[in-house]
């Protein structure tokens, strides 16, 4: 039932990131400016979502469903899914191939399944819970780096992150000769995490939707990430704090004082 | 004789790109902390500047060279090529897909030619003094935006690079409503601030192979740079400053507060 689901959402998250690529390489015929730029943008995502939605309701009924363009629906089985149809709408917009499609499944308040997949470099990130995670199909594993200094941390930012403490992070980071990476797609960091890439991944705020995958996706590839209360964030979002397993204390030490 | 050497800067860089995405590939297949990984790596630089030096040496034996990886050639006609035959390397050891190779030339202390190359999206930019700037052959323009809050500026950082100075541009970018954007190559960021993709593009010192080809891309895009002293960044890098043509001087007196 849960390999069901599990091979259900990475079939889907491709089927609608290919969809939504679709938009991406039409949109290169309109003018970023124009209005009509925009409306096709705002299209995209939901309709990507609406095809990721009908495909969830159709397969498994009794599922509950939140997204970030449409409502929530509420479910009666013990799964809930949580769908970002177009991760890093700025890439999006402004024609840099760099945005995902994100699905996560939380059963019984616990992070079940996570899949993100990236149509432009054709990458698909996938977790399910206590099986390990995997790269297009091949095992990844998060950082095996020990030091802030080791290599890149993935700094997120949103309308919603206050200001003074992305500044104290990005102050900090430096100060012990680490360096932030900040791509605009949150989805795409923490996956990026997940597979070694980048060591770590902080965000003051993150939406359940941009989050849920990732955080399992990082934990299921051997890396750490600070707990959380699953059924909180999925209502209310949350802080974000991963890293790999020998240098997530560090990471968290440095959010501890700038995140406050 | 400027058009030769230009559209044998477009193929040579998309040849060296193919050429350096083979390795790309085949680090997938080793471990990030073996010795091995790093070494392929500094072979996967080394071998693909060699490339284009023994490709421009042959079509253009005259001309100077200066490339990151080897020292420089020097030359008896006007023109020198100016070579980075990685730029990004910190994504390409961790095999995040987000690196270029650049080739740019410059006649008689005038930038000349600038190409981008991103094998893994795919994506060329190239730009001939005057003749204006193009992505994958289609005609490209530096973004419209008049506001600082309009769209990402990409922010360069490397070991050179002032902490101070970083820090202050990151709060002063977020008083105005904006944000940064760092990709971790500094060649793809100018070429994403060429093609709109990105407002501008702020740096505190790049090295010539980083930033010469970037610099003609905006400025044939439409893009306005703070100018340099062609011959001594040639020599020693330079201060990257640029914008669409209606934010840029937003951007600049940003930059004159912030890197001091």
């Amino acid at each position: 039932m849960s390999q069901d689901r599990f091979l259900f959402a990475t079939a889907l998250v491709k089927r609608a990131g290919a969809f939504a690529h679709e938009y991406f390489l039409r949109l290169d015929t309109l003018n970023i400016e124009s209005k009509g730029h925009q409306d096709m943008v705002s299209e995209a995502d939901r309709d990507t979502e609406v095809l990721v939605r009908d495909a969830i309701a159709q397969a498994f009924p009794d599922d509950g469903i939140i997204g970030e363009e449409h409502g929530a629906k509420e479910g009666s089985s013990e799964y809930t899914w949580i769908i970002d149809p177009i991760d890093g709408t700025a890439n999006f917009v402004a024609g840099i191939p760099q945005w995902c499609v994100i699905i996560a499944c939380v059963k019984n308040d616990e992070k079940h399944i996570g899949v993100i997949y990236d149509p432009c470099a054709d990458e698909l990130f996938a977790a399910q819970k206590g099986k390990g995670a995997t790269l297009n199909g091949k095992s990844m594993s998060a950082s095996n780096s020990a030091s802030i200094s080791d290599g890149s941390i993935g700094l997120g930012f949103s309308a919603r992150s206050q200001k003074q403490r992305v500044i104290k992070a990005v102050e900090m980071l430096l100060d012990e000769g680490g360096i932030f990476f900040r791509n605009a797609s949150g989805g795409l960091m923490l996956a990026y995490a997940a597979s070694g890439r980048l060591i770590g991944y902080i965000e003051d705020h993150m939406h359940p939707w941009d989050c849920m995958a990732g955080l399992l996706l990082v934990e299921e590839a051997g890396g750490i990430c600070q707990p959380i209360d699953v059924q909180d964030a999925v209502m209310n979002g949350c802080k974000v704090v991963t890293g790999g397993p020998k240098v997530f204390d560090k990471i968290k030490a440095l959010t501890d004082k700038a995140y406050v």
